[in-house]
Protein backbone atom coordinates (compact mmCIF):
# COMPACT_ATOMS: atom_id res chain seq x y z
CA UNK A 1 0.00 0.00 0.00
CA UNK A 2 1.24 3.32 -0.73
CA UNK A 3 1.32 6.14 1.98
CA UNK A 4 -1.28 8.92 1.10
CA UNK A 5 -0.39 12.59 0.08
CA UNK A 6 0.82 15.17 2.73
CA UNK A 7 -2.47 16.75 1.79
CA UNK A 8 -4.58 13.68 3.49
CA UNK A 9 -2.26 13.59 6.73
CA UNK A 10 -2.62 17.10 7.52
CA UNK A 11 -6.21 17.34 6.50
CA UNK A 12 -6.69 14.39 9.10
CA UNK A 13 -4.18 14.95 11.94
CA UNK A 14 -1.32 17.51 11.45
CA UNK A 15 -3.60 20.48 10.99
CA UNK A 16 -6.50 19.53 11.63
CA UNK A 17 -8.07 21.19 14.79
CA UNK A 18 -11.05 20.32 17.04
CA UNK A 19 -13.75 23.22 16.54
CA UNK A 20 -15.96 25.17 19.25
CA UNK A 21 -17.63 27.36 17.07
CA UNK A 22 -18.64 27.01 13.15
CA UNK A 23 -19.45 28.84 9.99
CA UNK A 24 -23.11 29.91 9.43
CA UNK A 25 -23.38 27.14 6.96
CA UNK A 26 -25.78 24.47 7.09
CA UNK A 27 -25.23 20.60 7.63
CA UNK A 28 -27.62 18.41 5.93
CA UNK A 29 -28.91 14.79 6.63
CA UNK A 30 -27.02 13.60 3.28
CA UNK A 31 -23.75 15.20 5.27
CA UNK A 32 -24.63 12.76 8.22
CA UNK A 33 -25.26 9.76 6.01
CA UNK A 34 -22.00 9.98 4.36
CA UNK A 35 -19.99 10.11 7.41
CA UNK A 36 -21.66 7.06 8.48
CA UNK A 37 -20.77 5.42 4.95
CA UNK A 38 -17.67 5.95 5.47
CA UNK A 39 -16.92 5.33 9.49
CA UNK A 40 -18.85 2.19 9.51
CA UNK A 41 -16.18 0.78 7.26
CA UNK A 42 -13.65 1.05 10.43
CA UNK A 43 -13.06 -2.32 12.45
CA UNK A 44 -14.69 -3.42 15.73
CA UNK A 45 -13.87 -6.38 18.00
CA UNK A 46 -15.38 -9.55 16.08
CA UNK A 47 -17.63 -6.72 14.05
CA UNK A 48 -19.54 -5.76 17.24
CA UNK A 49 -20.67 -2.37 15.57
CA UNK A 50 -21.37 -1.57 19.59
CA UNK A 51 -22.30 2.39 18.26
CA UNK A 52 -25.63 3.55 18.53
CA UNK A 53 -26.03 7.33 17.12
CA UNK A 54 -28.11 10.05 17.77
CA UNK A 55 -27.51 12.66 15.38
CA UNK A 56 -29.07 15.88 17.20
CA UNK A 57 -30.14 18.85 14.36
CA UNK A 58 -33.50 20.73 15.73
CA UNK A 59 -33.85 23.13 17.89
CA UNK A 60 -35.57 20.59 20.61
CA UNK A 61 -33.29 17.89 20.01
CA UNK A 62 -30.31 20.73 20.52
CA UNK A 63 -32.38 21.92 23.77
CA UNK A 64 -32.99 18.52 25.69
CA UNK A 65 -29.16 17.69 25.06
CA UNK A 66 -27.84 21.11 25.92
CA UNK A 67 -29.48 20.65 29.55
CA UNK A 68 -27.90 17.64 29.69
CA UNK A 69 -24.10 19.62 29.60
CA UNK A 70 -21.97 21.50 31.11
CA UNK A 71 -23.05 25.63 30.68
CA UNK A 72 -19.89 25.99 28.31
CA UNK A 73 -20.78 22.81 26.38
CA UNK A 74 -24.37 23.60 26.39
CA UNK A 75 -23.93 27.00 24.43
CA UNK A 76 -21.83 24.51 21.91
CA UNK A 77 -24.35 22.50 21.63
CA UNK A 78 -27.22 25.04 20.58
CA UNK A 79 -24.63 27.20 18.14
CA UNK A 80 -23.70 23.86 16.67
CA UNK A 81 -25.09 22.90 12.98
CA UNK A 82 -25.31 19.49 14.22
CA UNK A 83 -23.79 17.24 17.87
CA UNK A 84 -24.03 13.60 17.68
CA UNK A 85 -24.45 11.33 20.46
CA UNK A 86 -22.18 8.37 20.38
CA UNK A 87 -23.90 5.60 22.67
CA UNK A 88 -23.19 2.07 23.31
CA UNK A 89 -25.31 -0.79 23.49
CA UNK A 90 -24.19 -2.82 25.92
CA UNK A 91 -26.33 -5.77 24.48
CA UNK A 92 -24.75 -5.52 20.97
CA UNK A 93 -24.57 -9.65 21.10
CA UNK A 94 -27.99 -9.82 20.00
CA UNK A 95 -26.61 -8.30 16.78
CA UNK A 96 -23.82 -10.84 16.18
CA UNK A 97 -25.24 -13.49 14.58
CA UNK A 98 -25.71 -11.25 11.24
CA UNK A 99 -22.61 -9.03 12.02
CA UNK A 100 -20.25 -12.16 12.59
CA UNK A 101 -21.69 -15.09 11.19
CA UNK A 102 -18.19 -17.06 11.10
CA UNK A 103 -19.39 -18.34 14.83
CA UNK A 104 -21.22 -18.41 17.61
CA UNK A 105 -19.96 -14.87 18.65
CA UNK A 106 -22.57 -14.38 20.93
CA UNK A 107 -22.36 -17.29 22.91
CA UNK A 108 -18.77 -15.78 24.23
CA UNK A 109 -20.98 -12.59 25.40
CA UNK A 110 -24.26 -14.13 27.11
CA UNK A 111 -24.60 -13.80 30.63
CA UNK A 112 -21.37 -11.70 30.89
CA UNK A 113 -22.18 -8.28 31.39
CA UNK A 114 -18.84 -6.95 32.51
CA UNK A 115 -17.30 -8.41 29.42
CA UNK A 116 -20.04 -6.80 27.18
CA UNK A 117 -19.77 -3.14 29.19
CA UNK A 118 -15.97 -3.09 28.38
CA UNK A 119 -16.28 -4.22 25.06
CA UNK A 120 -18.90 -1.94 24.48
CA UNK A 121 -17.45 1.07 26.01
CA UNK A 122 -13.93 0.18 24.05
CA UNK A 123 -15.34 -0.61 20.85
CA UNK A 124 -18.02 2.45 20.28
CA UNK A 125 -14.92 4.71 21.44
CA UNK A 126 -12.95 3.42 18.21
CA UNK A 127 -16.18 4.09 16.17
CA UNK A 128 -16.27 7.44 17.65
CA UNK A 129 -12.78 7.98 16.68
CA UNK A 130 -13.62 6.79 12.90
CA UNK A 131 -16.36 9.18 13.49
CA UNK A 132 -14.06 12.17 14.05
CA UNK A 133 -11.99 11.10 11.19
CA UNK A 134 -14.61 10.63 8.58
CA UNK A 135 -15.88 13.82 9.10
CA UNK A 136 -12.75 15.32 8.96
CA UNK A 137 -12.10 13.50 5.20
CA UNK A 138 -15.47 14.66 4.36
CA UNK A 139 -14.53 18.76 5.08
CA UNK A 140 -16.38 19.07 8.13
CA UNK A 141 -14.77 20.05 11.58
CA UNK A 142 -15.79 18.17 14.66
CA UNK A 143 -16.03 19.32 18.82
CA UNK A 144 -15.50 16.04 21.17
CA UNK A 145 -17.07 16.69 24.37
CA UNK A 146 -16.89 14.72 27.64
CA UNK A 147 -18.43 17.46 29.82
CA UNK A 148 -21.88 15.88 30.16
CA UNK A 149 -24.47 14.00 32.66
CA UNK A 150 -24.51 10.27 30.97
CA UNK A 151 -27.56 9.13 32.93
CA UNK A 152 -29.66 12.39 32.00
CA UNK A 153 -28.89 11.74 28.52
CA UNK A 154 -29.37 8.46 28.82
CA UNK A 155 -33.02 9.82 30.32
CA UNK A 156 -33.27 12.14 27.37
CA UNK A 157 -32.12 9.92 24.26
CA UNK A 158 -32.39 6.68 24.97
CA UNK A 159 -35.54 5.38 26.94
CA UNK A 160 -36.85 3.13 24.53
CA UNK A 161 -33.56 1.57 24.63
CA UNK A 162 -32.87 0.79 27.90
CA UNK A 163 -29.11 -1.42 26.71
CA UNK A 164 -28.12 1.42 25.31
CA UNK A 165 -26.14 4.40 27.04
CA UNK A 166 -24.19 7.65 26.18
CA UNK A 167 -20.38 7.43 25.56
CA UNK A 168 -19.27 11.00 24.50
CA UNK A 169 -20.80 13.76 22.29
CA UNK A 170 -19.61 16.17 19.27
CA UNK A 171 -20.68 19.14 17.63
CA UNK A 172 -20.14 18.94 14.03
CA UNK A 173 -20.03 22.08 11.85
CA UNK A 174 -18.12 24.06 8.84
CA UNK A 175 -15.22 24.87 11.24
CA UNK A 176 -14.57 28.49 11.29
CA UNK A 177 -10.76 29.01 11.46
CA UNK A 178 -11.06 32.16 13.31
CA UNK A 179 -11.57 30.94 16.41
CA UNK A 180 -8.75 28.75 17.08
CA UNK A 181 -6.41 29.27 20.13
CA UNK A 182 -2.95 27.88 19.46
CA UNK A 183 -2.95 24.08 19.72
CA UNK A 184 -2.07 22.17 22.97
CA UNK A 185 1.22 20.45 22.92
CA UNK A 186 1.86 17.59 21.79
CA UNK A 187 5.56 14.69 23.30
CA UNK A 188 7.85 13.28 20.89
CA UNK A 189 7.63 9.64 20.68
CA UNK A 190 10.22 9.19 23.57
CA UNK A 191 8.00 9.98 26.38
CA UNK A 192 5.04 7.74 25.86
CA UNK A 193 6.09 5.49 23.54
CA UNK A 194 8.65 2.23 24.30
CA UNK A 195 10.53 -0.14 21.47
CA UNK A 196 10.60 -3.82 23.01
CA UNK B 1 -12.27 22.13 4.28
CA UNK B 2 -12.18 20.26 0.89
CA UNK B 3 -13.51 16.61 0.91
CA UNK B 4 -10.24 14.72 0.34
CA UNK B 5 -10.07 12.56 -2.57
CA UNK B 6 -11.38 9.06 -3.39
CA UNK B 7 -8.18 7.33 -2.55
CA UNK B 8 -7.99 8.53 1.40
CA UNK B 9 -11.48 7.43 1.70
CA UNK B 10 -10.52 3.94 0.16
CA UNK B 11 -7.22 3.99 1.67
CA UNK B 12 -8.39 4.62 4.88
CA UNK B 13 -12.34 3.10 5.22
CA UNK B 14 -13.52 1.80 2.13
CA UNK B 15 -11.19 -0.41 0.87
CA UNK B 16 -9.27 -0.93 4.16
CA UNK B 17 -9.06 -4.21 5.68
CA UNK B 18 -7.37 -5.65 8.85
CA UNK B 19 -4.75 -8.13 8.44
CA UNK B 20 -4.04 -11.54 9.99
CA UNK B 21 -0.51 -12.13 7.76
CA UNK B 22 1.53 -10.07 6.26
CA UNK B 23 4.68 -10.12 3.32
CA UNK B 24 8.06 -10.85 4.29
CA UNK B 25 9.45 -6.95 4.10
CA UNK B 26 10.57 -5.62 7.50
CA UNK B 27 9.02 -2.56 9.04
CA UNK B 28 11.49 -0.43 10.70
CA UNK B 29 11.52 1.67 14.14
CA UNK B 30 11.42 5.06 11.90
CA UNK B 31 7.96 3.68 10.62
CA UNK B 32 6.83 3.19 13.62
CA UNK B 33 7.77 6.73 15.09
CA UNK B 34 6.01 7.82 11.60
CA UNK B 35 3.13 6.42 13.20
CA UNK B 36 3.13 8.06 16.41
CA UNK B 37 3.64 11.06 15.08
CA UNK B 38 0.93 11.29 13.02
CA UNK B 39 -1.33 10.03 15.81
CA UNK B 40 -0.12 12.22 18.41
CA UNK B 41 -2.17 15.15 16.75
CA UNK B 42 -5.65 13.25 17.30
CA UNK B 43 -7.53 14.99 19.97
CA UNK B 44 -8.00 13.77 23.27
CA UNK B 45 -10.48 14.96 26.09
CA UNK B 46 -8.61 17.91 27.90
CA UNK B 47 -5.12 16.62 25.93
CA UNK B 48 -4.80 13.53 28.32
CA UNK B 49 -3.16 11.63 25.88
CA UNK B 50 -3.18 8.51 28.24
CA UNK B 51 -1.85 5.97 25.82
CA UNK B 52 1.27 4.39 26.90
CA UNK B 53 2.89 2.42 23.44
CA UNK B 54 5.28 -0.72 23.48
CA UNK B 55 6.16 -1.89 19.99
CA UNK B 56 7.30 -5.28 20.27
CA UNK B 57 9.46 -6.34 17.10
CA UNK B 58 12.38 -8.12 18.72
CA UNK B 59 11.79 -12.25 19.38
CA UNK B 60 12.43 -12.33 22.73
CA UNK B 61 9.13 -9.58 23.29
CA UNK B 62 7.42 -11.25 20.78
CA UNK B 63 7.23 -14.34 22.59
CA UNK B 64 6.65 -12.53 25.87
CA UNK B 65 3.76 -10.89 24.10
CA UNK B 66 2.54 -14.15 22.57
CA UNK B 67 2.44 -16.05 26.06
CA UNK B 68 -0.42 -13.84 27.06
CA UNK B 69 -2.34 -14.09 24.36
CA UNK B 70 -4.78 -16.75 22.92
CA UNK B 71 -3.67 -19.56 20.70
CA UNK B 72 -4.84 -18.05 17.44
CA UNK B 73 -3.51 -14.78 18.34
CA UNK B 74 -0.09 -15.60 19.50
CA UNK B 75 0.68 -16.98 16.45
CA UNK B 76 -0.27 -13.77 14.77
CA UNK B 77 2.06 -12.11 17.15
CA UNK B 78 4.85 -14.31 16.28
CA UNK B 79 4.08 -13.94 12.53
CA UNK B 80 3.92 -10.01 12.31
CA UNK B 81 6.81 -7.83 12.08
CA UNK B 82 5.65 -5.55 15.17
CA UNK B 83 2.89 -6.13 17.36
CA UNK B 84 2.00 -2.90 19.85
CA UNK B 85 0.42 -2.84 22.89
CA UNK B 86 -2.06 -0.01 23.41
CA UNK B 87 -1.59 0.88 27.11
CA UNK B 88 -3.61 3.17 28.87
CA UNK B 89 -2.19 5.08 32.43
CA UNK B 90 -4.64 5.36 35.20
CA UNK B 91 -2.49 7.98 36.15
CA UNK B 92 -2.19 10.64 33.19
CA UNK B 93 -3.75 13.34 35.28
CA UNK B 94 -0.21 13.88 36.40
CA UNK B 95 0.51 15.21 33.17
CA UNK B 96 -2.12 17.45 33.15
CA UNK B 97 0.21 20.41 34.11
CA UNK B 98 2.12 20.69 31.07
CA UNK B 99 -0.50 18.81 28.40
CA UNK B 100 -3.26 20.87 29.82
CA UNK B 101 -1.80 24.03 31.11
CA UNK B 102 -4.86 26.64 30.17
CA UNK B 103 -6.57 24.93 33.87
CA UNK B 104 -5.74 23.05 36.51
CA UNK B 105 -7.24 20.14 34.75
CA UNK B 106 -5.09 17.72 37.22
CA UNK B 107 -7.50 18.43 40.17
CA UNK B 108 -10.52 17.25 37.87
CA UNK B 109 -8.80 13.66 38.51
CA UNK B 110 -7.40 14.05 41.45
CA UNK B 111 -8.60 11.09 44.19
CA UNK B 112 -11.27 10.15 41.40
CA UNK B 113 -10.03 6.51 40.69
CA UNK B 114 -12.95 5.39 38.43
CA UNK B 115 -13.32 8.73 36.66
CA UNK B 116 -9.63 8.47 35.82
CA UNK B 117 -9.94 4.52 34.68
CA UNK B 118 -12.82 5.55 32.34
CA UNK B 119 -11.34 8.45 31.06
CA UNK B 120 -8.03 6.70 30.18
CA UNK B 121 -9.75 4.10 28.87
CA UNK B 122 -11.98 6.00 26.50
CA UNK B 123 -9.18 8.22 25.61
CA UNK B 124 -6.50 5.52 25.16
CA UNK B 125 -9.04 3.72 22.86
CA UNK B 126 -9.61 7.47 20.96
CA UNK B 127 -5.71 6.60 20.51
CA UNK B 128 -5.68 3.19 19.65
CA UNK B 129 -7.93 4.50 16.44
CA UNK B 130 -5.71 6.84 15.41
CA UNK B 131 -2.85 3.96 15.10
CA UNK B 132 -4.93 2.43 13.42
CA UNK B 133 -6.00 5.29 10.76
CA UNK B 134 -2.24 6.85 10.87
CA UNK B 135 -0.89 3.25 10.22
CA UNK B 136 -3.09 2.81 7.10
CA UNK B 137 -2.67 6.50 5.74
CA UNK B 138 1.21 5.26 5.56
CA UNK B 139 0.89 2.56 3.58
CA UNK B 140 1.00 -0.42 6.77
CA UNK B 141 -1.74 -3.07 7.32
CA UNK B 142 -2.75 -2.99 10.92
CA UNK B 143 -4.35 -6.32 12.79
CA UNK B 144 -6.49 -5.17 16.08
CA UNK B 145 -7.17 -8.10 18.97
CA UNK B 146 -8.60 -7.68 22.03
CA UNK B 147 -7.94 -11.77 22.75
CA UNK B 148 -5.20 -11.46 25.26
CA UNK B 149 -4.98 -12.03 29.31
CA UNK B 150 -4.44 -7.95 30.25
CA UNK B 151 -3.30 -9.13 33.78
CA UNK B 152 -0.41 -10.96 32.56
CA UNK B 153 0.28 -8.43 29.65
CA UNK B 154 0.50 -5.72 32.78
CA UNK B 155 2.69 -8.40 34.48
CA UNK B 156 5.56 -8.51 30.94
CA UNK B 157 4.99 -5.50 30.06
CA UNK B 158 4.07 -2.65 32.75
CA UNK B 159 5.59 -3.76 35.81
CA UNK B 160 7.73 -0.69 36.28
CA UNK B 161 4.81 1.42 35.72
CA UNK B 162 1.80 -0.12 37.63
CA UNK B 163 -0.33 2.81 37.04
CA UNK B 164 -0.63 1.48 33.50
CA UNK B 165 -2.99 -1.20 31.89
CA UNK B 166 -3.04 -3.22 28.70
CA UNK B 167 -5.81 -1.72 26.42
CA UNK B 168 -5.73 -3.27 23.47
CA UNK B 169 -3.14 -4.82 20.88
CA UNK B 170 -2.32 -4.74 17.36
CA UNK B 171 -0.28 -6.19 14.88
CA UNK B 172 1.40 -4.05 12.20
CA UNK B 173 3.39 -5.26 9.02
CA UNK B 174 2.83 -4.45 4.95
CA UNK B 175 -0.28 -6.47 4.48
CA UNK B 176 -0.83 -9.63 2.04
CA UNK B 177 -3.75 -9.13 0.45
CA UNK B 178 -4.31 -13.20 -1.00
CA UNK B 179 -4.54 -13.87 2.42
CA UNK B 180 -8.01 -11.63 2.97
CA UNK B 181 -11.64 -13.73 3.34
CA UNK B 182 -14.37 -12.12 1.78
CA UNK B 183 -15.33 -8.52 4.04
CA UNK B 184 -18.15 -8.79 7.06
CA UNK B 185 -21.37 -6.78 6.41
CA UNK B 186 -22.39 -3.60 7.09
CA UNK B 187 -25.19 -2.08 8.36
CA UNK B 188 -27.31 0.82 6.88
CA UNK B 189 -27.43 4.19 8.14
CA UNK B 190 -31.38 4.06 9.56
CA UNK B 191 -29.97 0.59 10.78
CA UNK B 192 -27.73 1.84 14.07
CA UNK B 193 -28.33 5.91 13.71
CA UNK B 194 -31.52 8.18 14.30
CA UNK B 195 -31.51 11.90 13.33
CA UNK B 196 -33.26 14.09 16.43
Amino acid sequence: MARLDDAALDAIFREARSFNHYLDRPVGDDDLRAVWELMKWGPTSANQLPARLVWVRTPEGKEALAACASDSNADKIRAAPVTVIIGMDTEFHDELPWLFPHADAKAWFDGNAELRRESAMRNSTLQGAYLIVAARMLGLGVGPMSGFDQGAVDKAFFTATPSVHANFIATLGHGDPASLHPRLPRPAFDRFNRLA
